[in-house]
């Protein structure tokens, strides 16, 4: 039996960032430990999704290219992503999805490093990742291979065969989170370029792409940055690597001048040059106007008020008895991203009963329960109605009832 | 002086798709003759934008993926734009731009077509088109080269070195079409693949896919198709080539079972395997809404009223004395498609005039007017007071004037 040292009424009380919660438009009756999958519309965003439909396509049409800046957005966006991100301006651009942007990253690299010709990732890696690694490779052939490293023995398995490591710096099932810092230089020690996927990074807690001097990251915004489903990714270049890099996926907007409409492709000698395609107007004001919601806010704050629900939400669990059922597959605090991963052999049908009572997380195969914590919109209260009803699962093994069992199409 | 046989009133009165205006949010005050660069707010579409965001994604949140279908919305899409294309269901998916999915099916052709080496295509073929062919062949090394055909001479051009060639159906500039059925016969009679990009057909007239046995297809659903600034783009895969196509930007949402998250891509083989990363979902909802405009109506009615719309724009025109300003770059009626390009030493400057006289047509470098017939929302009495008023700019010189000459970002 663990003590409680503070109510979860006194913690809601002064918890510095409670009023952000009203900036969401939250279902009634919901508390939402799935954040890191997709994150809640915010109520900036409702506004602008009628703004842009309206006002900017109805009303301007074509001309909203110009008056709205929409041709501008790809920039825009990616430079207030950038501050989220530890990157200083014109590094990070808004465009595609993370998969495509592994692959733009993956290809440039190669070619910036050509006397090598491996790619290095760790097996568990996010499958988008890997599965980007091996498209990439059928393409070019056998030249260029993919090795499975330890992350956790990085320094024995990275030599200078590599051309460059990719890593996701949070591990979407267990929320391990490696050093950035460290690993980071350590590959370049190696002649080694850097590429980290930060799906579970980006708004969750502080990173610092430019401290760390990272040579490429690439991110979703769907997550912790609430941009909405499938809402566009981004890419960083380190502006040292700018000017040597180039990437294959080359659609007129990362050309120099596209309304020109030369025959021949010449690359925007900026981040810019990593966009492909017309990009997709609405989804992407949709995220710009998301992203107000930390204005105001920095990530330390949201990093602490995280580890304190994180705590929480341990003790609570603790103290109804409820995981002793489980397996916590999560490092500890200081090693892991914003959430928290309990493997159970029934995981997927607890999952399932958890969210009839209303609360919502995350289930990963094989077996994996996964909480995420979004500080912005979860309160304290949150955390302790959410054990509460996970221990009835658990108690009256509830989550045996058939209903629970059948599978989804996603899951 | 041309006499007219019917006043536009007469002509709209007796217009069989007069009532589908109705279903646009069409800003007052405005011709719209650029429907060919971005279509204008369907109101299903306005209705869908806050329904998506505000009950799918904001109330329904994680769950949505199930309880809206998300998951199922790239083939539900691509079902509907086929069966407006001539593609029987199972052969088209909504994804991505028109850019990336040129770059996985020139991939995926050149691999089917391995004694080949050469992508075809024309010099004139939108930029886009050419650059990722570009792209493409820089990471595949010298092995592989792009060969510029006249499209005018093809019989004489294209021989069997040719692994596919790459034409999109109507020139962005000129409007001129292509004979889609005679040029991929004779392409397949060389053992050439044929890619078709339908950037300007879809929704402008009655393509067949099917019955020209094309191999595969590109384009874009913010033109004609009104899906919205940026909206998600399409691809189609003859099913007779699914189960030997393979293309490199493997993302997850391709792979045979993305949510068991192996870590070793196996395609889906159906047409399903050109998903890359997660959709855009709020994009792709609008655009799926934005096609119940074209419920009950035939592309052959739309093609036969932006004829009727494109003879009494000339006619109008001659009759004001207009036309012999400028040098009709477009084809005859039957050989164009549902636009007219008007080539001027000063036209960037007269679309500007025009476009401050409320009629917004596309300027296109180098001297191009180019004005587009959308006959969903289009009516006869629109062209009567465009010609007026652009009969107005060129007697009255208006376009002279410096503020339409100052170039903006997009053009």
């Amino acid at each position: 039996m663990v003590t409680k040292v503070f109510s979860a009424e006194q913690l809601d009380d002064k918890d510095p960032l409670r009023l952000k919660r009203d900036e969401f438009a939250l279902p009634k009756d919901t508390i939402y430990l799935d954040g890191n999958s997709l994150g809640p519309l915010p109520k900036a965003a409702e506004v602008r999704a009628h703004d842009v439909v309206k006002r900017q396509w109805g009303d301007g049409l074509i001309t909203s290219w110009n008056q709205h800046q929409w041709i501008s957005m790809p920039t825009r966006v990616g430079d207030r992503i950038g501050q989220l991100i530890g990157a200083a301006s014109g590094q990070v651009v808004c465009c595609d999805s993370i998969s495509i942007n592994l692959f733009k990253v993956l290809s440039a690299a190669l070619k910036m490093n050509p006397s090598r010709k491996i790619i290095a990732t760790n097996r568990d890696n996010f499958p988008t990742d890997i599965y980007m690694v091996q498209g990439l490779l059928d393409l070019l052939g056998d030249e260029y291979s993919l090795r499975y490293i330890d992350e956790g023995n990085i320094c024995n398995e990275l030599d200078e065969d590599v051309a460059v490591v990719m890593l996701t710096q949070v591990n979407f099932r267990t929320g391990k989170k490696l050093d950035m810092q460290k690993m980071t230089a350590f590959a370049q020690s190696k002649g080694i370029l850097t590429l980290w996927d930060l799906a579970h990074s980006a708004g969750a807690f502080p990173v610092d792409l430019d401290a760390c001097s990272v040579d490429f990251a690439v991110g979703c915004t769907y997550k912790y940055l609430n941009g909405g489903p499938g809402a566009p990714a981004f890419i960083y270049v380190a502006q040292r690597h700018q000017k040597d890099y180039q990437q294959p996926l080359s659609g007129w907007m990362g050309h120099s001048a596209p309304f020109e409409f030369s025959p021949d492709y010449t690359p925007d000698r900026s981040i810019k040059q990593n966009l492909c395609g017309t990009p997709g107007v609405i989804g992407m004001s949709i995220l710009e106007a998301s992203l107000t919601v930390f204005d105001g806010v920095s990530l330390k704050a949201i990093d602490e008020k995280s580890k304190k629900l994180q705590a929480f939400f341990i003790a609570e669990a603790k103290s109804a008895g409820v995981l002793d059922e489980f397996t916590l597959v999560s490092p500890n605090v200081d090693n892991r991203g914003s959430q928290i991963a309990l493997a159970h052999s029934d995981a997927y049908a607890i999952c399932q009963a958890w969210i009839a009572k209303g609360v919502i997380a995350d289930f990963r195969a094989p077996n994996i329960l996964r909480i995420g914590f979004a500080p912005l919109y979860l309160c304290f209260k949150d955390i302790e109605i959410a054990v509460q009803k996970l221990s009835e699962i658990i108690k009256k093994q509830e989550y045996k009832h058939d209903i629970f069992r059948q599978k989804q199409a996603v899951t």
